[in-house]
């Protein structure tokens, strides 16, 4: 099932809020979150619907990275959060994961094969669809536990 | 306008949290976030949609204390939030923003008065109906602005 479908019967505010997979390459995600449906009365993008994507971000490069490492059946469990919004976004956005640091991650693998629990830190960010400049800034942890 | 039409009219996606206003007295500020439209596979709330709650508790919090204050026509930002998840929620939640330190309040009322621009800190948590330990806990900066 791809990453799409499965947000959107697992979380199925994930419909609501009109995300979708744009792209999955060379170790980076991207998901589309819609202006429409989460606009507010200043026709920008509501800040706890950028968090939605931002968190929706690290969560699915969590799990498309650890099925290419050939890992299934873990849970993924996000445990803090910290968002930060330097710029209002005023149409669609990208909500965007790129893989952390290689040491970082195989450190991660090697606690989920020993202990069967391990936690990363992941970053995400939002640009506004046309700029480049984020718009929001994220970091998560997140706990795979089986 | 009551808080709730207030925000289901200008954050059209709270219709979809089912966010609802329980309870504004004594400083403190309960809203309703049901369970069922924002449930995940595992039963449990999702912590995009907690993220809201505890958001838009504080939100809900500064627009009636600036009203109470007898301050109207400011905008309110949020600019920076940490959340943390101690606890799944099975159920429906509830979220819970108290008043900060009155000297911080103060302080607050005073700068916006003095520059029409000011910040605070406020503190959200979130329990499930019918528990009394934080599900989650929240903190976020507010800007106020003309």
């Amino acid at each position: 099932m791809d990453l799409e479908t499965l947000l959107h019967r697992d979380i199925p505010l994930t419909r609501e809020l009109g995300l979708t997979v744009q792209s999955w390459a060379a170790g980076r995600l991207a998901l589309g979150l819609p202006l429409a449906p989460n606009v507010n009365h200043k026709h920008t993008l509501f800040g706890g619907s950028l968090y939605c994507g931002a968190v929706l971000a690290g969560w699915g490069w969590l799990h498309l990275a650890l099925l290419e490492a050939g890992e299934h059946g873990g849970h993924i469990v996000i445990q803090d959060g910290h968002i930060q919004y330097p710029l209002p976004v005023r149409g669609d956005a990208l909500a965007i994961c790129e893989a952390p640091a290689p040491a970082l991650w195989q450190r991660f693998l090697t606690t989920w094969r020993r202990h069967g629990r391990a936690r990363i830190e992941l970053a995400t960010y939002l640009v506004e669809a046309g700029q480049s400049e984020p718009a929001v800034r994220f970091t998560g942890q997140y706990v795979l536990h089986r």
